[in-house]
């Protein structure tokens, strides 16, 4: 594995589902989304808390090109597994609206990148913690400590600012980097990933983009594309049992949900990550996060009642298939396309073995003989 | 107590909260919503089960008077205690609509009187359990087994039919009557109540009318417009403590809530509740279900995408303050109206003494000396 | 298919997961659980409502053989799509404990169940609804009106008698029977299903089994053991969109599982469900309640403070790997066992097409070629 | 008011409730409880974001003097109205356990406390972060912005770690200091308030604590003992509407609560939120968090099964009672011991005028005439 540049999954002939992808088959199909990584990678060798080896990062995603903070999208939130936090979502779930980006990062580093997002906030709207409300950042994490100096908190404001400015629509990197740079995934290197689905519906087309940071699971649970290949793994490469972690999905679409709707989408996610062999272990954090760009709610409210679209929930099964799909396929392209990391005490992180999952996926008839 | 009829609080001089009631201080000040209730008082002495005495009945709400199967007010649930049960609310918070009327009855009888709803809007829409969808009987219970032979399931279909007869939007009628009619509540009889607020909002006037069935409380417990009226009253009375019951409270607007926001109003309405001086014991099934008249969600989604109207959060916290004031109001009307009822076995639950509760709310600055 | 009695998955050469499974790979290997069935199949032809055909019935599940009432299974609950109704789940997640039996059937029957119920509770437990509290029954439903005569109301009191005296622990009958009768899952013949796993733990050996009641999903949307079956089927057999129905999970464990643990195990049966293909569609009514007979708590609380086993966190991701694995073999046990039924109407549930089945299957590399 | 110290609300003869209190009506009661507060009051005059002037600061709250981060206290947490965070509360209600302090800052300074809490921990229990979990701080927050600089962030790991080495067991301090230094509840000063309530149980004594930080409600709404002294005051002193802000409740308790009854136990606690008038404003974070001394959770799970104490459901109802009484007197003296704070630009949230308050009061029959 490893000289030429990683494959996603599709590169390699693997079809997760039935729905067509969106044309990048990425959260930024999603008209307006875009995604920005900032990566540290320093050093090598012992852990010395606060000096590294330093294997982290930033991931933000920007909902919207507009007004974050009044132009606010329709969100919705579930929670399968709490071991974890994403701040601010109990304000999603009580007003139903996200106001601002979002970010990931490693768990100790939520302080800082909530702090460093309500400073940028604040930068963009003087008026949040003077005449108008407190900012509440949405931040979520994923526990790196087994490859990164976890207590040295080396994710810092400027990092959240380079992942803001390197945001963009057009971004398909995943794997190792921005807040996935020290994850591990079913024992394998893990990280960012994306994919997405498109839905057709009375002549209209619309999207469902996942990003996920996955850190979660061990290798015997891991199926691809339902087939068992993480039994074969184990066993072939006498893993040990990891360290449990953590997965965020986010979930963006520009069809006009309502939060209820989005948190249902939440969990259909969820269930995308339960093909991909997740049991969502005690000490792991999943959460979903799911916003539509295409339901927007006003922050301020000159007129006490607006007029809202809603998709009629007769229509919403294809998005909830489409969500799952994504989820799930979103999930393999991060552990396909990220390679080795060697971290703090020369913990390692290995590539997922991709040649022989393909002889495996071969052998259960998912891939035609040559691809 | 009790040669003339018994009057509600505000006619006694004692007004709960600031905002102005509704025309009828009733949640048929909503329009459109209508009360009906069929009483079951049959029999005196001893119990022989399936022989009586009953003391129960039956209590239905009707959201609007159109098509409640196709043209469903949006609703929202919550359970502050569920030490009982409200059938139809896991679907209610699923898709936020309320597909039909809403029953109140006794324990044993939610499984009679959903079926008595189920026939009856089966014949209204032939086409629910054949093409359409099976219906969920909305069904809300309290324990009136202290009074009523609650394993003799007296209350039947034509009692069903019977209160939607009776449905009216000009019903008054509280206390020991319908679904109310074996009720205790504060260790006094309890049984229905009703009150409403009205919330008047960029030239628009709205209204939150609240209808409560109690049987919940121990007296020592009570607060009469938060005056410890039950310590008094236990002193006085040397009440013992009685069998822990439950409250159902449904929560009716014409301002145009979602989902959410109705099982936010339905949480405040617990907070009324919380001001009569219950703390939700522990074998008490307290729910509370808010509908919108002004918010419909149509059965049939024939556009993928339909416009709804919301009110914007910035204008909901009057509404806050209408759901608890007419909560607690309503609640306390249900036991200043009660008038005594002598159950099987000659158990009886004494009506609240009404002059008693006036010199102590007199004492405490509450009522204009000579009312 | 059809002549020779349909086998279950297990013995066809497919295996899920890879816990071993119980004695019996059921329900019952959870030592006390009993189940019963009782089924009613009568008439054919046109739908006659209050005639028939009918194609129903129901199953109870007894967690064990001693005082239900008094000596209760801590239990937890899960929705993961609420259209549907599983009475008496608020009090299951309000005190944390099961207080009978538990019993499937249609959904417009579930008031006739619950009210068999609690006659029969109130046989055996006079105290309750005269000097103890009233009973909250337990009934899940599942639409299976496309072969039923739903608006029928057939299953009475002396069904749900027939099916709890014939409760038994060796109950392996699967398929078209009790409230699996009409029940259609993928587009198939659905209906009840079981399947179980061990867990050793530090010397013990523990338990969990499943009983579903199935009646969700598409056909394209069916996986086998991670294979896309449905996908193919639904190309050759050119299948209509069925109507969107349900299913009932329930989970028994002996060991010594506290609520949340086992609400948590609920939603792990869910990721089982998810792998069998389901997205959980908006019009099914996906429950999961799970119960211990390892950990009791008694309704008297003669003393304030009680001892009572608890399994530590630490150890559970084996539980959450069984109930997945359990819960998934379940579902396709019930649509492998059900056999063709000609409904009402003559519509027809037909019976999955086993052997097509194992050929896309032993394709996928599933079985070994001679079976 | 002001010059001599301002006295408690039960000091002043109004007595809320009827339990006894413990010794020193505080949290602190729960043997082992510990709190410490760090105040920062730092210029006057005109705003300068990152100069001041600064009124805030850090209250913690230590659940024992054992090992925090192994010897868990079970807890259970609701969020009233999640206008707001309290970080790590996902975990808490996954878990069930309390694994470290509790903080309470302003809200923009929850990332910087949540990494002093981090940093502290971790030189305590060098593992975390590296051989064992990350830590997942627990921070509550409410928006001090009307008299404080919040956008200069100000409250740093000097401050935690004061705030820390003050925690004592004796403390009794209340009002405008450490977290509640810029807090304004109900249009007055408001802050840190507590207040406690014994329990007699066969032959034993608990003690249910509660310390709050209020920062929520409009004058009008003010509610004294159930008084409606806001309506009086608000007409007397033509309050302005303030800035909604947020209250945060700690409830502590030696009683072997599990997970569950410590949730129920924090709604117990908003119902006596609601006795003071609060119908938790949209834009309020309202949570509570309630914790057991008395039953640990150890965090290693050497044994698979452990056996721990529970309080029986039928004995809650009086520590319902407990925590609804105590929390209500705690936000009471939250305002009656704030004295009059001038913070930024000016701005000043006045202390409440405590003779005005008690003359309403004495109109009211609550206190005897001379006091």
């Amino acid at each position: 594995m490893g000289i030429q540049p990683r494959k996603r999954l599709r590169d390699l002939g693997v079809q997760i589902g039935y729905l067509p992808t969106g044309a990048q088959n990425s959260i930024c199909d999603v008209a307006g989304v875009r995604v920005g990584h900032c990566t540290i990678f320093e050093g090598s060798g012992s852990l010395l808390v606060g000096k590294g080896p330093i294997r982290s990062g930033v991931t933000v995603v920007q909902p919207h090109s507009g007004d974050l903070w009044s132009d606010r999208c329709t969100a919705g939130f579930f929670s399968l597994n709490g071991c974890g936090v994403v701040t601010g979502s109990d304000w999603i779930n009580e007003c139903g609206a996200l106001e601002g980006p979002i970010a990931l990062t490693n768990s100790h580093s939520v302080g800082d990148v909530g702090r460093a997002l309500t400073r940028i906030m604040h930068e963009q709207y003087p008026e949040i913690g003077t005449t108008d409300d407190a900012y509440l950042p949405v931040v979520g994490e994923c526990d790196d400590s087994p490859l990164n100096d976890l207590n040295g908190f080396h994710v810092q404001e400027q990092h959240v600012r380079g992942a803001m400015q390197n945001a963009s629509s057009a971004s398909l990197a995943e794997g190792a980097l921005g807040a996935g740079t020290g994850m591990t995934c079913y024992g394998f290197k893990g990280g960012i990933g994306t994919a997405s689905r498109r839905v057709e519906l009375q002549g209209n087309s619309y999207t469902v983009g996942v990003l996920v940071n996955t850190n979660h699971g061990q290798t015997h649970q891991l199926l691809i594309d339902g087939v068992p290949v993480g039994r074969t793994l184990a066993r072939e490469l006498e893993t040990k049992k990891n360290k449990e972690g953590s997965i965020v999905l986010l979930i963006a679409s520009d069809a006009p949900f309502n939060q209820r709707q989005l948190e249902r989408l939440s969990r259909r996610a969820c269930m995308g990550l339960a093909r991909t062999g997740s049991v969502a272990g005690n000490g792991s954090g999943d959460f979903a996060l799911s916003f539509s760009t295409g339901r927007r709610v006003p922050r301020q409210g000159e007129s006490h009642c607006i007029k809202l679209p809603e998709l009629h929930n007769d229509h919403i099964n294809k998005f909830f298939e489409a969500a799952a799909e994504a989820a799930e396929e979103a999930i393999l392209n991060s552990i396909f396309v990220a390679d080795t990391v060697v971290g703090r005490d020369n913990n390692t992180a290995h590539g997922l073995p991709v040649e022989r999952c393909l002889e495996i996926l071969r052998d259960h008839g998912r891939i035609k003989p040559p691809i």
